[in-house]
């Protein structure tokens, strides 16, 4: 049997027997870029229906139908983990939304500080990230990117039954660790690159579901300190556990 | 006391009343960029003498003088820890060698893999990668970047003493943790994008000192594995322990 090379995410039903229509540009890409033909193996996922191996039925320039042959991986849910940061730079904006996804967070929240820049993001350029860096990563599960939102909102509307990871750029050094939490809803909250205000701050220290933790004896970018505490969460209390 | 807003990295000895002459980028940045002028406060390290809060002493648009007047951080050194990789695109590999300076490498080899894309690298862009992310991070210490080397060569002249951590891209989903091992000389290896070959592998996996390692059940991209492998290394035996 033949090998699929590529992996694709699509927004339809799959399963036994099932066929699914193209978009233009992913039949550009596969027949196009790729130079499949009628035969040729496709894996898909949709963030609900696991991973389908597929066989591409009909190949055109302007669309094209797969149909779906047998079930390559079942659904994996990542934990129940958020993750909060600022927007910063462009670019590193986009790793941090890519990088997310990559290491299993169920939802992307980007929260406005006092101190970030940004007063407006593009959710369906990073929700698109989000999507490729499934792609890549061979997960089955798209976590959503939501719009920009205050963090003040967002904590005053703070759910009771989740925890709150709280990256303290300030604490760098000190020896606060996750220590023996327990699992279950969590959120992670990386700082924007001037860090928090004096008021978030003392917020944040003061909330109840709130776990201070320390990144190391250095500053971290937030994009590396996004990895680094996905990483510390996930395997005390994730799926890396 | 005026806090200081820039923080350079010097190739001059710092220490108590040393004056410190700029480059001309240096001096450009200052005073052009910045607009700075006599008596105004720059952090300066070197990688040996610790951090010195310095003071302007001459501004021109080609060079300048700073005398450090107080030391502010002694130099604190990584742990021993070598981060190996396959380099990847331009812009991956750029972050890679930035993620370990702000990690906490202590020295940074790219390797070449049987399914390594990458002839050369251009080390001196590295290096001043990792000089650029030092600044940053408030790192008193560079890391040293290495030219690429075969990782056949680097495995033949292994250091009896040192330690391998090695994140085989194979072996993801797997419970393989670095468990119980003790700290001293160590190294991480991140493999590249297409993975080890089947040879490398297997020289790996019996290589005495290697220890290897799952970076959870999903495949990360390998700027992701390297930033996450040393959050695991630094927590259990580096300087976040």
């Amino acid at each position: 049997m033949k090998q699929a090379k590529v992996r694709l995410y699509v927004e339809h039903p799959l399963g036994q027997g099932q066929s699914v229509p193209l978009e233009r540009d992913q039949a550009h890409y596969l027949f196009g870029v790729m130079r499949m033909g009628v035969g040729d193996p496709v894996l898909l996922f949709n963030g609900v229906d696991g991973e389908w191996r597929c066989a591409v039925a009909e190949a055109g320039k302007r669309g094209g139908v797969l149909v779906c042959e047998e079930q390559t991986k079942p659904l994996q849910m990542p934990p129940d983990l958020w993750l909060m940061f600022a927007p910063i730079k462009k670019a590193r904006t986009d790793f941090i939304v890519e990088k997310a996804a990559e290491m299993g967070a169920a939802k992307i929240m980007p929260v406005q500080t006092a101190f970030t820049n940004s007063e407006r993001i593009r959710q369906d350029r990073l929700q698109a990230h989000a999507v490729e860096a499934a792609e890549q990563c061979g997960g089955t599960f798209v976590p959503e990117v939501r719009d920009l939102q205050k963090l003040e909102r967002v904590l005053a509307e703070w759910p009771e039954d989740r925890q709150l990871m709280f990256c303290d750029e300030a604490e760098v050094g000190s020896a606060k660790r996750l220590g023996a939490a327990e699992g279950g809803k969590w959120a992670i909250l990386i700082g924007p690159e001037g860090g928090f205000s004096e008021a978030e701050r003392a917020k944040l220290h003061a909330h109840p579901q709130a776990h201070v933790v320390a990144l190391g004896p250095r500053i971290l970018r937030a994009d590396t300190a996004a990895v680094a505490a996905m990483t510390l969460w996930q395997q005390a209390l994730g799926d890396w556990a």
